[in-house]
């Protein structure tokens, strides 16, 4: 019963809430109306606890300031707490899935993604992320996979279909013999057959000329910014405005997807300087892709988070109190922390002083020394007198705040819900979209939950009763209560 | 040294934002594109969290998704987490106050309000709320007192300045010998002596005639909307709807404020039932609202939280999952379900059955029936199992969704303060407004941190040098980082 109503209500909300067709966009290609270019990013677990926090840790307005324009829903098929999967497939594709599915809809048929309706109209196409490339949020613009665990089956997905590919994950693209997980298979040398420049640190980075890039720089996720060897990684803004460098030669523009993936991670562990600074790392390049648009004139901006984690605060533990301004002598992540102490914990001490600028309490350095996981610990400890609160160590469901600049930035404002996006996003590029447009298959589309003409039909029916009903809801009120 | 880096950031933030003058809005009072009326509705502690968990409770999307159109920041003078007095402050009066002061800026400077200034200009106006009427939110639109504490000073300070007072808080107006703050004074007698005419229950408010309106509906604060006894007290919908009724009869238009005043006390309860039940009534108000403008379209309503409270979250507890649907079977609040407990609180699971539709383990019994406060280990675990967490009992300092509806809503597009507020609204009426406009006083206006001419300068300065820095940062970054 239960499921029932939470299948229709879904499906009340994506066909009762006016503004964005949900089904496919139409575009005019030749307007010069169009923007040329789309550059999306997403901070992984965003919120607007953590642009608030941001702000008081950085002393001043930020980008996310400058550009808000409204707020986003960010609930997957089957819960109103999304897991970045689903909620990568609804920004990417417009249709909602349940969570651990990437790029194929509930019933698993595969959906077609803005970023591949962008290169069909000749557009070039960029990744970056500072998590494996192959990860859910990034592997949502171009991979189909029943499961987001399957890293290795979403590699060869992104060769030949992305051009510019920066992050971490080598080892999903190497063959087992050299620490990677395919068989025989070397994607990377692949690659470099179809005309990639292979690159895998910040000087090849920064050196690299203009053309197709697969850019891996660690086997996993690239470090937090907090912890990067700048002599090996480079930043997220360095990747994005190499990227921005090599994509916009293309004569018909391109779509570049960034993501700040691991502001998600450090919340995840109520990591809070880790936070903040991959926060800073994120808007360094969104910083980036601002300057672009301006500069460009025909590129449109959009920021906005997956889904919040945590269930941060600004504040919190009962006091009227924030003090994020602590976390500036914070120089590495509880991880790294943790790894420096001795066998024992005799030395958690000076591990706190040396890395955190903290003088531990007793107590503290009790419940740090007795801990299971005393990296959870010692956040958790720092965190508190920063009063940064948490609610969880899963995501949460509250709407995120949405950002948008540049050209057609006025077309995200207001209330949105994640799979609006793509199609806003189609409707400023002037090119067609739908996600059920399974050109690179050439097969017959099966029917489904949305192709369905009875299904339509339904759907109408059931869009004019809402509209009715929100009609004589509004009209009858005054009347009732009177 | 932490005070003046505060100090300074305040200055900073304060000066170096475009978009809004702080010193002093003019308006054109004869342009035809002036709204007549503004009606603002505050929900006491409502961030974007309370705006998700209603949105699923209520099954549909709201109201508040309806009127998005931007965030506010909600900071106070000397706190990053308001309390509502210094709140209210800034909302009412463009000015940020410490915590705790009213209608005040920091040195003790009494502030001219929106409303007092849309009086002067001929406009009727109107407060009401659920608390008494005599609280932080709904006084710092017409009472200047050093601490919020001081109901009984601001009860004769609402008299003659608001044209209809509805709410709660009878007991701030009446004599000591009839249970009242006050040593002889009878502040209902003299109401009426100015032409009011005072109500005290819904039958009475239902059948008022217009004009000035006392409606005080309790003692001290009015009930919970779930613990309310419709026999006798109004809803807030059913006071918004008289207050309209009454002030739509002035040529010149009106302003009026309404709180939704429990949302707050529910959150730092942990009363998740109260929380969107209140949530529900306050919607009931704003639809009310908004019914009025589109049908005079001459009107603006502005709906904004004046802070987070408790830092709520839609679902919590390391678990992908929110339930919010059983807390329709949630008949009373958590207060009132412990005054039902027994001495010994043997009928612990008698009373949750009966009031919460819930059959309690044996860990939530004996969790209850060890509490210090019962009320609150009932809330916490009703809101355990719905998957609403909390992380503090306080306020937080996260940003809130702002809400508009109405001619000139797109003003407040984006992301504003809340001192921005007042100025948008006078602006939208085309009104003169100047916080330090002390017309009341005739005297002269002491020299403050903001009229000042050498603070003047200084702010220029200020404003310049972060204007310069940012074009500078934006211009140097790209530059650097290659």
């Amino acid at each position: 019963m239960k499921k029932i109503f939470s299948a229709f209500l879904s499906i009340m909300l994506m066909t009762s809430f006016a503004g964005v067709n949900h089904t496919h966009a139409e575009g005019d290609p030749d307007s010069s109306e169009n923007v040329d270019n789309i550059i999306f990013l997403i901070p992984d677990g965003f919120s607007a606890s953590h642009a608030t926090n941001y702000r008081h840790y950085k002393g001043e307005y930020t980008i996310f300031d400058e550009t808000l324009v409204g707020m986003m829903q960010t609930t997957s098929a089957d819960n109103r707490v999304t897991d970045s999967a689903a909620a990568g497939t609804a920004m990417a594709t417009g249709v909602k899935t349940n969570n651990e599915m990437l790029g194929v809809d509930p019933d698993g048929n595969e959906l077609h993604s803005i970023l591949k309706a962008a290169t069909q109209h000749g557009k070039a196409s960029g990744l970056v992320a500072t998590s494996t490339i192959t990860h859910a949020t990034p592997a949502a613009f171009a991979a189909n996979v029943l499961s987001r665990e399957s890293e290795a089956e979403i590699a060869p997905q992104l060769i030949g279909e992305v051009d510019v590919l920066l992050g971490g994950g080598k080892d999903f693209f190497l063959p087992e013999k050299e620490g990677g997980h395919h068989e025989d298979v070397n994607l990377i040398a692949e690659a470099e057959e179809l005309g990639y420049t292979f690159i895998e640190n910040r000087d090849q980075l920064l050196g690299a000329d203009s053309g197709k890039l697969l850019g891996l720089f660690a086997g996993e996720g690239m470090a937090p910014e907090l912890d990067r060897d700048e002599a090996v990684e480079p930043s997220l803004a360095e990747m994005t405005e190499v990227a921005i460098e090599s994509l916009r030669n293309n004569e018909d523009g391109f779509f570049l997807m960034v993501e700040g993936s691991q502001i998600d991670w450090a919340s995840h562990a109520h990591d809070s300087p880790w936070i903040l600074k991959d926060t800073e790392a994120f808007e360094a390049a969104v910083e980036a892709a601002v300057a672009f648009a301006e500069e460009d004139e025909n590129t449109l901006v959009v920021i906005a988070g997956d889904h919040d984690t945590a269930g941060m605060s600004v504040g919190g533990y009962d006091e009227y109190e924030s003090n994020v301004d602590i976390l500036h002598g914070v120089t590495a992540t509880g991880d790294y922390m943790a790894e420096q102490l001795d066998e024992n914990r005799d030395n958690i001490a000076d591990v706190l002083q040396t890395y955190a600028n903290i003088e531990p309490t007793d107590e503290e350095l009790s419940v740090i020394a007795e801990a299971e996981e005393p990296n959870i610990a010692i956040n958790r400890v720092i965190s508190e007198r920063a009063f940064v609160g948490f609610t969880s160590d899963a995501h949460t469901g509250v709407d995120v705040p949405l950002y948008a600049f540049g050209k057609h930035s006025e077309k995200f404002h207001g209330f949105l819900d994640n799979t609006d996006l793509p199609f806003l996003m189609a409707e400023a590029m002037g090119i067609d979209f739908d996600p059920y447009d399974n050109v690179q298959e050439g097969g017959e589309l099966p029917v489904t939950a949305t192709n369905s003409p009875t299904f339509a039909l339904f759907g109408l029916v059931l869009a004019l009763m809402s509209a009715g009903g929100l009609v004589y809801f509004r009209f009858t009120r005054k009347v009732k209560e009177e």
